[in-house]
């Protein structure tokens, strides 16, 4: 790695993976600029970033914001794009947030480093959620694009402004499409946020966890370091072999799997089944792993951390940090500012 | 066809195809409302509707200011949606605007149709754009969705906003994937519009039309009518089929032949050759012709007309026209509104 002394920018940078890879790049030498505006919902926490607070330097400001954010992207040499919303669930009840947090500010944000920033790297946190229900499994970069959610569609339009902005010369970038990544600095105290944010939560809270349907379905957990490493390797690779990367984790657990490895690692007692809910159904995908050969072959990344001492290494964190994260869901309830388009009241978990 | 009597809406009905949609609505006996804002770069023309006017009711709203819709849509039985902004070279200057008036204007309108007519029938007017350059000819409705520019990124996800809004039972949409269609009251004084136009233009000016490249990319040019006939067919089907249709022309031509057959209707010299300038080269998808199996299947609907027949007949409206044509290129420039985000002034051909 060559982060030592490098200038970077992270979006997004006080949310879970975003704060994940800001602690590692300033503990590489890197120097980091965080810009992230906290936005509601998108598990922006402070705390998150307590090792490292006194050596990153904090843009408190939405990545539309173009003003505040000129100076630092005109010294910037790689950025890493993390931040959005990630919720399926909250995209469908509220598809105009989406649309603002995800491709809106995104496109305005790329313009921005178009002007300050131009033909500088930039690494995009894509989902696997754009490929909607999988058509084969494992899931790689050829999977047709076709999304069944609100949050996928805008995903999917802000990795191809990404795309686009290369093809011109304006930026260099690479997507990662991500699966489910879990790990220390994930919200818990915000709903739909995937299974996984949901059975720490209960585990946490010493609430049996729950799987809905008979929790067959494949998934690939992929732990917050590993995906790190990918951030990292993505934004020095020289020369760029290809612009999307599917990213994904080391083994295809059912739901089931990983409720009972989670459960184990916590020593409680479950899971239980309960059926699935209609608003969930309309947007699951069935199974889901990932094919990771392409960033394997060309970046020489492969996931590292099997689930079972992933999540201890988790529950492990959450036990010694629980209280601020719970601090941050002190009002159960939350108003989400106007200008992002957000304006009925969502409700939190009260922890 | 059952239209006699029945509520329809057209939005962009002063359009290039809308208004030939409307006008047949009409002549059939509906009862049309149009709703269009006469964006600047889009197309509108009051002369469109002339043959109409006294016959059908215009609301001068954007699609997105639901207060002035509520109404109309309550009452309307199918809703026809061609609204937007069709040019691939503008969304490339200017993609906030686009994203403006093909992703956040359609989605603020898909919300209110949610609101007042739900459930209802509603026809999109999708593009082939969003296939981006084809893996394979014809282009049937398997074809991945792979936009090269942000007007394909754009229309793409309005089309994904529809078959959501679909499956939640919120609406009944159908999506028709349209090629380059041409025919009378295409505007002619807005730069950029696709070759069709550009050729029109020129011969109608009196200016030799030029060809870029080669000329050897095929197309499968569609007269309106053809298009017209689509939308009506997509806007009764009983049971709907499937919600996505290629449609395209009868023929697959080179842009050689199409100047070639547009000159000899027109009794002009040329075309001339010209090398393919670089920002029309970035977003060139190649050759592109139309699978149109499925709605010939499941509709009954096959292309009509000929191109040489249809050239001709186009040809023929313009030069009765032409005058309202140049009317509303009067003024060279022109300054679009600030709401919709499109803030440079557009230079228009003068004519």
């Amino acid at each position: 790695m060559s982060y030592a002394g490098k200038k970077v920018l992270v979006t997004g940078g006080l949310g879970f993976i975003g704060s994940n890879l800001a602690i590692r790049l300033a503990e590489e030498g890197a120097e980091v600029v965080i810009v992230d505006s906290s936005v509601a919902g998108c598990g922006a926490n402070l705390h998150n970033i307590a090792p490292v607070r006194d050596r990153v330097r904090l843009i408190p400001a939405a990545v539309c914001e173009m003003g505040s954010l000129g100076e630092a992207l005109a010294r910037t040499e790689v950025i890493f794009n993390l931040a959005g919303e990630i919720s399926h669930t909250h995209s469908m009840e509220f598809p105009e947030r989406d649309l603002q947090i995800n491709a809106v500010a995104q496109l305005q944000f790329l313009l921005a480093c178009r002007q300050y920033a131009r033909g500088r790297r930039i690494v995009y946190a894509g989902t696997r959620q754009v490929y909607g229900a999988p058509e084969y499994l494992p899931v790689d970069e050829s999977h047709p694009v076709n999304p069944i959610d609100f949050n996928g569609v805008h995903k999917a339009a802000a990795t191809t402004y990404h795309l686009l902005m290369s093809r011109s010369g304006d930026l260099d970038a690479v997507v990662l499409r991500l699966t489910n990544v879990y790990g220390p600095r994930m919200a818990l105290n915000i709903p739909c946020q995937g299974f996984l944010s949901n059975f720490l939560r209960r585990l946490l809270l010493g609430q049996t966890v729950e799987i809905y349907g008979d929790g067959n379905q494949l998934r690939d957990p992929m732990f917050v370091d590993d995906a790190v490493e990918a951030f990292l390797r993505a934004g020095e690779a020289q020369p760029l072999p290809a612009r999307i990367y599917n990213v994904g984790g080391p083994e295809a657990l059912s739901l089931a799997e990983v409720a009972s490895l989670a459960v184990a690692a916590a020593g409680a007692p479950g899971p239980v089944y309960r059926p699935f809910p209609e608003h969930q159904k309309a947007i699951d995908i069935g199974s889901y792993y990932t094919d990771w050969t392409r960033i394997q072959r060309e970046l020489g990344w492969v996931p590292q951390m099997r689930f079972a001492e992933g999540i201890r290494r988790t529950i492990e964190y959450y036990r010694r940090e629980l209280p601020h994260y719970l601090a941050s869901a002190a009002d159960p309830t939350c108003d989400l500012p106007e200008h992002i388009g957000f304006r009925r009241r969502l409700r939190y978990h009260a922890l």
